[in-house]
């Protein structure tokens, strides 16, 4: 059965809950989740709410309509969502393939609600993985020069009509000309505990710093390296008797489930952003 | 500034949380905290919704009377609460004393909302960790006859206003009789990782069956032993290496921190039972 | 460089160490591993040493022939391997597929050290993920008896030189015939905790309980259900809010991962059994 | 029964277990525990080894003396224990005490094999929890000048003969001088994962990032801040929803876990050096 789907953000204040409840009943919407967040230091209020619709066809463009006024007289920016709608998501790889193979494995059994239109790799590595799970593979030389390469990355994108961008491991720093083509949808995966080793060596520094964890974070990109918003992190118990292949080996379990839940939640309508951070609903 | 809590069950319908934000709204109540869950299986809604009330006086008595005509109409059952409501606990203490010491010292540290009239023990050793923490201590013999042992705790609980008990590795069993007296008022922690293990020597069976995880439950106490709703749960890893009083040491830092997770949540009003199940709310 | 590797068990005894590494010594052996454990409920002695081997034609034959007068002095039993031997693995699977492909996958990437030369399934639904990998597959009927259906399998695990066999969500039982045939060398996953929820309905079980981890076990087989010697076990942790459904959908990553490990451990020559528990060595 | 413990390290190089074996030998101990590591990096063996004594009386003193020559022949550098030994721990605390009251706690109940001749506090808050331990309590003023502050420091630990010092949260820098008074000796519990969060407001910066999980770090005292070899770090799940305050609360418990798991350890002579890194044997 369908549902509807709002993501609400507004300035904190009496009475949110109870207009929002009304505008579903007024539709005879049955909720189904409802989960808010208020922010007590900069007096915010966060909502996702999900209802089941009666009428299909009302699903999405017309509560976008319908629920303008409401959003305007409470000070709110909003998105709403049909459960049918699918992404279409854009995967870029570069030679180091475990979260590009661990996507297209979900993808392939049904576990990623989300098409895979593309991968762009400035790796041709990746080509048999791409053409394994029969997802058409475009390559991109490093030694295209920087604009021309976005250019072409976006070409891609746009032809495709891409929704969001995900980045598995993809070793090339995006300029911020293209990273303010996709705000807030473009996720990174990086290879520890952020903010702990920002940089592309990041076991390498763990090693040396002889930590006794080692992680991985999931998080929007923006045109600071490193800074953009988390979305989810995990850690996994190492040792002293770890040398840094085996940091790398042992990080890739880490970095797999990170990226997928974080691909997961985005799919799922249940990340918005606050100053910087990410709420992240159940 | 004084909060109201309103816990809430009832079969899932339309317009339930627009009803009770109409009714916080109705009192100027500002909403700070609310979650839901509807159980898709038995077809059941559960709400906690927490309000800043305006007028000080009209925290939870005068609540409770003006939502009983709503919760009839929704068929529903709920509790009220306000904020600075602070629940007697009673401590039941065997030999084995560290989930004892644990609550002492947090209580002592201001970390839980609580007030502790009185430990009843079968043990005289735990006279001198009640006594360094001034709390009033009970030893009952365990000759004492069965129904007499039972009549002395009910009394001294009775005498002391005792809101609920916690069992801090109390080794003897309580009675249908008993439990019926403080029904979902009685909190376990159990020194395995239920279902597993169930009975007095849960270290000595996990060692036997070679497992590389041992665990903690911490539950709600009713007449079937160990087969109480379960409140929270961990684990911790050991290996090949832990003989059983290895196992034991090893599991008393898992059983201190989930019987004090589980003491905390009861204490927020963040606790409802669901067909022999705990929904704890964040 | 080449390695030799020696499991060794004894009871426990003085000198044990200093016999074992005389005779690396006298093959002129650089010890890069040596972990012990002695088991001091039943007085035994377990050893793992790994060292590099001068002579790249020594290696585990000849080993396996010289040290057996000291084992005999010892009255110890074990196994010699050297570092470049390959096991070759039957996987067999059923309808649920998520841990038959991630053992695909991590093989098909080069982090799993195993030949799979073939897959045996009970489900013709395996076939389309097998072929994607290029491994051999066999599809068995369920209709085919009992008897007839093992001989088959057994068949074709000798003509393919299995040496161990993977269970990668096998719903059928293996008879103790079958077992029998190869003893501590068939690895299971059972979705649960064990010995939580022994059976075929494990998630099932853990929603009527209403536990707040689920877990999933690897195990060697033997003839009682779900009882053999425990690898590994994991757990994650859910809430009230996951149904029978979604209990499995956030178990499969659990039991990939500890699938996945106790695979790893045992090609790396890790594992030794004492007592019907399993000694895993870091 | 008494045992002796040898904690070892040299270049690595052939023969090295069978000697040490060999000198265990001579003197008929049983060895209990061994663990070495070899780092392959730099070419160093680590070992740590266990061994009953027969002559209850040749314990440390006498093997110290007896296996300098080998030392020698090996270019190690080594220490001695013996089982009995129990080491003179000083306590340093500030107005934070939920580290120092879990230190008093697990050695009121006889988990922490050591002796605590004195607590030295810059904050009178801790003088009640020290007298309900029956520790002595030292006070300095932070209005102390810095030299003559540590000058008082250093006499009270020399006068109560101080083995090591545990830093329980306290938030005042040693003078490198003083550090160097116990060198490898102060160990300290650092509110955050490290090497995130260096400095001394962790979580309003752990709150600022937007992280998913906080920790903890454990580690011994260097001259520079916070840069100390990492003993032990662990880390708690947070969400958006935790304020700077929640984060505090959230993270005492990962800090108790951490710091005691760190002097058990110490206790336990388990902690090597390896060039700026620790060696953690099981």
């Amino acid at each position: 059965m369908k549902q509807a789907i709002l993501l609400f953000q507004a300035p904190d204040q009496q009475g949110i809950v109870h207009k929002i409840t009304k505008f579903v009943l007024e539709r005879k919407g049955n909720i189904t989740e409802l989960e808010q967040f208020v922010d007590n230091t900069n007096k915010k209020f966060f909502m996702r709410i999900v209802w089941q619709v009666e009428n299909q066809n009302a699903c999405a463009t017309n509560i976008d309509t319908d629920f303008k006024p409401i959003a305007s007289e409470l000070s709110a920016t909003f998105n709403t969502y049909c459960s049918d709608q699918i992404d279409r998501m854009a995967l870029f790889c570069s030679a180091t393939q475990h979260c590009m193979a661990e996507v297209l494995l979900e993808h392939a059994q049904g576990d990623l609600q989300l098409e895979i239109p593309l991968i762009i790799s400035n790796s041709k590595k990746c080509e048999p993985l791409a053409k394994k799970f029969e997802i058409p593979f475009y390559f991109i030389s490093t030694k295209t020069p920087q604009k021309e390469f976005e250019q072409q990355q976006l070409n891609l994108c746009k032809q495709n009509k891409i929704d969001f961008i995900a980045l598995a491991r993809y070793m090339k720093i995006l300029s911020p000309e293209f990273v303010q083509q996709y705000p807030n949808k473009i996720i990174n995966i990086h290879h520890s505990f952020l903010p702990s080793f920002i940089g592309n060596t990041p076991y390498q520094d763990a090693y040396n710093r002889g930590v006794k964890l080692i992680g991985a974070t999931s998080h929007f990109v923006i045109p600071q390296l490193d800074e953009g918003p988390i979305i989810e992190q995990d850690v996994k118990r190492i040792s002293h008797a770890f040398d840094t292949e085996e940091l790398i080996a042992a990080g890739k379990e880490v970095e797999k489930r990170v990226f997928l839940y974080a691909l997961k939640k985005y799919t799922q309508r249940k990340l918005m952003i606050d100053e910087g951070k990410v709420v992240v609903f159940e």
